[in-house]
């Protein structure tokens, strides 16, 4: 993993750095990064390089890299492009171990740019230079301090690391900080990405120990399975939060099959953050109001939430909240509910959310706060202060920043609601390390982050538990794949794939092509009457279409004479289709109809999909997704979270389905998409599920192949 | 209606105004009153009474209102519960049109606080008097100025009226106005709405030519049809906007129909605020965020949205939620594509989300915005600035400004991400009235609450049209139902239940009762064969779970042995329950299975459900609800907005079905539970819908009344 080869101590901390176009002019970006090197309180030595200078900012200006005395552990390139690759051969020589390159002109203007990107690479890989950016605005590290950046770096450094592919954001985001008072650990604009993205620094943030909550916010993901890989390593030591732009872009790839139609967009890109137990959230307010949450408050216990107000409305409102994104109300225990009744006054509620009423001081706060924390069906609390005429602010304030010390084993999320007469409370709590959120709303949202990862990181744990190795026949599924490619199909005969997962230990109706009649008689009797003949023609995908399905066939006559007439069917219906004959399937007994597919995405690999069979397959949509290598804990949830579920265990007083033959082939189907990635979609469609013990069959199957 | 015979007048804007337990003590609330009505800048009579004073700031004191030498609009009661009632009492004598009652200690403390309240209505109605609260915060008119509330005025008025059921929630939301630019026209703290409640309100301020927009903040509501009535009317011509507390509530009554179950706690309340036109948010921050935006702007044409950023990042995240959110990215004109190419740089984005890239000058900003607010595809703009190198924030503020009263036929809302650059900007636009937001999911929330008006102001005329009436025998119903209610019976019969729907005109599987054998028999040949004999029992829920259902009877010698089975049946495995008989019911042929269903609301009153029949119904739960009465519109669009509506048009080569005559049921079944209120639950499941032009016949009711 890169995290051993490479463990940036060099970008984030070097002992020295070479500011490669430092510039004398205060409005250029040349001159505003030295001078945040500089003014930033960096300890290690700098050096400005630039061929018409003598001194900078007081400092001592060399003609080229190579002319200055000592190492250089990190190099700023900000040139303009046409100099980048002289100046990176000239750091390669020099031995310069990172260069986070700002200068833009590169991929991103397309042409001789790409080009240009190419050879930056090349220059880079040969030296062994690692590379941010190019066209990035630099990075970050509030603890060193290191400011290699053209944006004001904020004054409140903490636990939060930001990576994000959009510079002109992260520099609004630097701006707004200290507004919310937002403490940063490390700053990472990833630009292009020509060498290090997202993944290389996820492993490092994982690793890095002030670091407390990564945030990503990400256009594009250049390896999906090694983020997937690292992230679930990363997610169990801690959160990993991630804003996705570009999520709705209309995805509509022209799919073959039902799982490639059903599997939008986002559908491999949530399958992925759920495997790699990584938070989504879908705007910037969600990313930071979880971020302040976890840079100072403990992870939750369980999602029983207690609610402290001093307005019966913004309770109502929070609790409201609370519930519908999935977060519980606490039941107080009925030690706690005594107590209150005997601490506050009668007209206060004592139920939660506990309403301490209007007049209430910071005295009764503190009551009903600490009866809250120190009951067990707790596990985090949400204080709510709305300014009325006797309350006191700042008092409260003081109340919650002591006794979230004391009981510092438990979230506590302050809620400020109002504007002058809770400005002086606010800012106390800032400095002090208490989450503030001046709405309900974005409180219950960074709780609902802290509840979530507490899941997510139990849950990464579970998932990964083994995977179980099947005795399958790859060879002869390569084979069968290889047939194909050589007759320029792309889609598979009805018999080679049901071949193809019977290789990989599925049961399938019995099937096989017949040439001519007589084939089919005898093999119609060799499987036992009845049967279905169907044509088999890679250019006819709606075989009842065009009248070349025939089911039901109890005789040698009747085989007979359904060949010839699908023959004649298809030559009428379908007269350009190449035909390769005509396969004959035994007539299996009708069981519970499901689905079980397989389709490929781009960025992430091979999705599976499992969901109700026949005709509601795509009217409900009743599906669900997991990403390969899918493991037994996976398949499992795979049955349960879909409506089918129910029906499957039993609905009405019918016998329960073979739910282990359906989680049985989801394994197969993900350990045959994981042997043959050139499998590009697959359905299983439907499968007949029967009851319990008896196992499944497929009964149809299609396989498109790249 | 309220509003004719109650104009509000001398609430809002009364001649003369009488505070009722004025007080000299500054701490006190009475004090509080007083001084925010006199600094407020009322420009009417004052009348501090308080029998211990004779000078409260400067003003003449008296001891009791019939003191007073002039006539009083408006009394102001802050004097203690206990002497409330007296006060009241002399207030009517002195003729005072209106009181708003501050004083707490009323229902909302239980005991004898009931009866105070009871008593104050009395006095109220006996003299006339309306009056607000008790337990309130007091009303607020910005433009009068009348500031009668223990709160600070806002100092920026605008176009936005509050009503609010918390109190504390209201103070804080004025403490925190200023801070975001909130204009408001009329604030009023509702309390224990004794007498005038949300409706009044909301009937006046539909009316009031300085408010634009109503916001309510409710967590009961008195009279759900009113609200409904009123709404629709006020919607016509103004966007009315509800923030529902307590709408999560475990709402778990026992239901006995599928229907009743499927009807949460919310559906009602959707229903009836889809037939009112009134938006609903959940957070306070939509809430708010909306109201800005119809503060200043206008009601865009259509949901087609241009962007304008200067961070591609910024950009992205807006449109990921704008398509999230059902609004549409515009495509723009190939004039506008033409004329950016020409005039932004070009490495700019000019498909939308228009990208003027980093370097952007206000001078750019204005070249994309004029030109998107130009093109006829864009419905409405977002304008997204991030403060980078040579940004222009203030310059480009001023652009938005000149460029949003230049085109003032499209709405455009700025976001400005940032901190201390981006202050100015954002002060200079929203003392402007230019709605502008830190973040963009804000923007967009406020831009889907401008398109969603539009398109719920278009919905409450179409929905309000023509309703058709039929003929009915409302009298054979109600004889049924005296005739249960004799019995003791909640729970219809199913023969007595397919006759109440066949009394409004809906075709029955025709089913009557036989107590013995020889009667079966008749019935059965009178019908035709085959039949299916069920059991006829107010005890037995499941006929099938006690064998009191026997299908496909051909003979009368079948009909005669399924009889006694059935009897034998029932009493092993029900032997306490009550037989009335058993009913033959006519075998109808299958046809495709959907329910339709009624349940009562206690706030709204009913509600229709139409959804999947058969065992899919609850699974699915692929239901839709409307309030009665029922329009043709809505019976419409209640079908076809369930997926049922795919499998009934004709799904996979099967002829449609009959979608009128469901349309026909759905309208009989609302004219049924409208006319006969004591209907609590009813379903027809399955009702069997055959080929289009054939019908459809209900197969089984259930009926449970009051």
């Amino acid at each position: 993993m890169q995290i051993k080869e490479d463990n940036m101590k060099y970008l984030f901390k070097p002992r020295s750095v070479a500011v490669i176009g430092a510039s004398r002019e205060p409005g250029k970006v040349g001159h505003a990064i030295l001078k945040n090197i500089v003014e930033g309180g960096y300890k290690g030595k700098v050096y400005p390089i630039n061929p018409n200078a003598d001194k900078i900012l007081g400092l001592s200006v060399y003609k080229t890299v190579s002319d200055v005395p000592e190492d250089i552990d990190l190099a700023i390139v900000v040139v303009p492009a046409q100099a980048v690759l002289d100046v990176m051969e000239e750091c390669g020589k020099k031995g310069v171990k990172y260069a986070v390159v700002i200068s833009a002109g590169f991929k991103e203007v397309g042409g001789e740019g790409i080009e240009r990107e190419k050879k930056l690479i090349e220059i880079a890989k040969k030296y062994g230079i690692r590379v941010v950016g190019p066209n990035c605005l630099g990075i970050m590290d509030l603890h060193t301090p290191l400011n290699a950046t053209f944006a004001l770096m904020p004054r409140t450094r903490g636990g939060i690391a930001f990576v994000s592919q959009s510079g002109a954001l992260l520099s609004a985001i630097l701006d707004w900080a200290p507004k919310v008072g937002i403490g940063f650990s490390k700053i990472v604009s990833l630009g292009n990405k020509a060498d290090l993205n997202e993944v290389d620094f996820l492993a490092h943030l994982g690793e890095d120990p002030e670091t407390k909550v990564i945030l990503l916010y990400l256009e594009s993901i250049v390896d999906g399975r090694r983020f997937v890989e690292i992230g679930s390593t990363v997610t169990r030591k801690k959160p990993v939060i991630l804003l996705k732009g570009g999520v709705t872009e209309a995805g509509a790839k022209a799919a073959l099959s039902h799982t490639g139609a059903m599997a939008g967009g986002v559908t491999a890109l949530k399958a992925a953050l759920r495997k790699a137990g990584i938070i989504q959230v879908t705007t910037l307010s969600e990313l930071f109001d979880m971020a302040i949450a976890f840079n100072s408050q403990p992870i939750p216990m369980g999602n029983r939430i207690g609610v402290v107000t001093n307005a019966g409305g913004g309770g109502v409102i929070a609790s409201d909240l609370l519930v519908s994104k999935g977060l519980r109300l606490a039941e107080l225990s009925k030690h706690t509910i005594d107590y209150l009744r005997s601490a506050l006054p009668p007209v206060a509620s004592i139920y939660n959310p506990v309403d301490v009423i209007g007049d209430a001081k910071a005295d009764r706060y503190r009551t009903a706060i600490e009866a809250l924390l120190r009951d067990q069906n707790v596990d985090g609390l949400l204080v709510i202060l709305t300014p009325q005429a006797v309350t006191e602010p700042e008092e409260t304030a003081k109340v919650i920043i002591q006794l979230s010390r004391e009981y510092s084993s438990k979230p506590l999320l302050a809620i400020f609601i109002g504007g002058e007469k809770v400005e002086k409370a606010t800012k106390m709590l800032i400095e002090n390390n208490i989450p503030v959120y001046e709405m309900p709303e974005r409180a219950v949202v960074a709780m609902l982050g802290l509840a979530s990862y507490r899941e997510f990181r139990e849950y990464v744990t579970k998932v990964a538990e083994h995977m179980e190795i099947f005795d399958v026949d790859k060879e002869r599924v390569l084979e069968i794949i290889e047939e194909a490619r050589k007759q320029g199909r792309k889609v598979l005969l009805e018999h080679e794939a049901k071949e193809v997962v019977k290789s990989y230990g599925i049961s399938v109706a019995p099937t096989k092509l017949a040439i001519n009649e007589d084939e089919a008689i005898e093999i119609a009797r060799r499987f036992g009457y009845p049967v279905v003949l169907k044509i088999a023609s890679p250019d006819i995908t709606h075989k009842s279409d065009v009248g070349g399905v025939i089911m039901n066939l109890k005789s040698d006559e009747e085989v007979a004479e359904a060949f010839r007439t699908i023959i004649s069917n298809v030559r009428r219906y379908a007269p350009t289709a190449s035909v390769y004959g005509i396969v004959v399937q035994k007539m299996v007994p009708k069981g519970r109809e499901v689905i079980v597919g397989a389709t490929k995405d781009t960025t992430f690999g091979h999705i599976i999909m499992f969901g109700l069979g026949g005709i509601y397959t795509e009217l409900f949509k009743d599906v669900s997704f997991r990403l390969t290598p899918l493991t037994l804990y996976e398949a499992r949830e795979m049955v349960a979270e879909t409506k089918a579920y129910m029906l499957l265990r039993g609905f009405r007083g019918e016998p329960p389905a073979d739910i282990n033959s359906i989680i049985n082939v989801l394994l197969r189907v993900s350990k045959l998409v994981t042997d043959i990635p050139q499998i590009a979609e697959m359905d299983i469609n439907p499968l007949f599920v029967y009851e319990e013990g008896v196992g499944a069959a497929a009964v149809d199957v299609k396989i498109v192949v790249e």
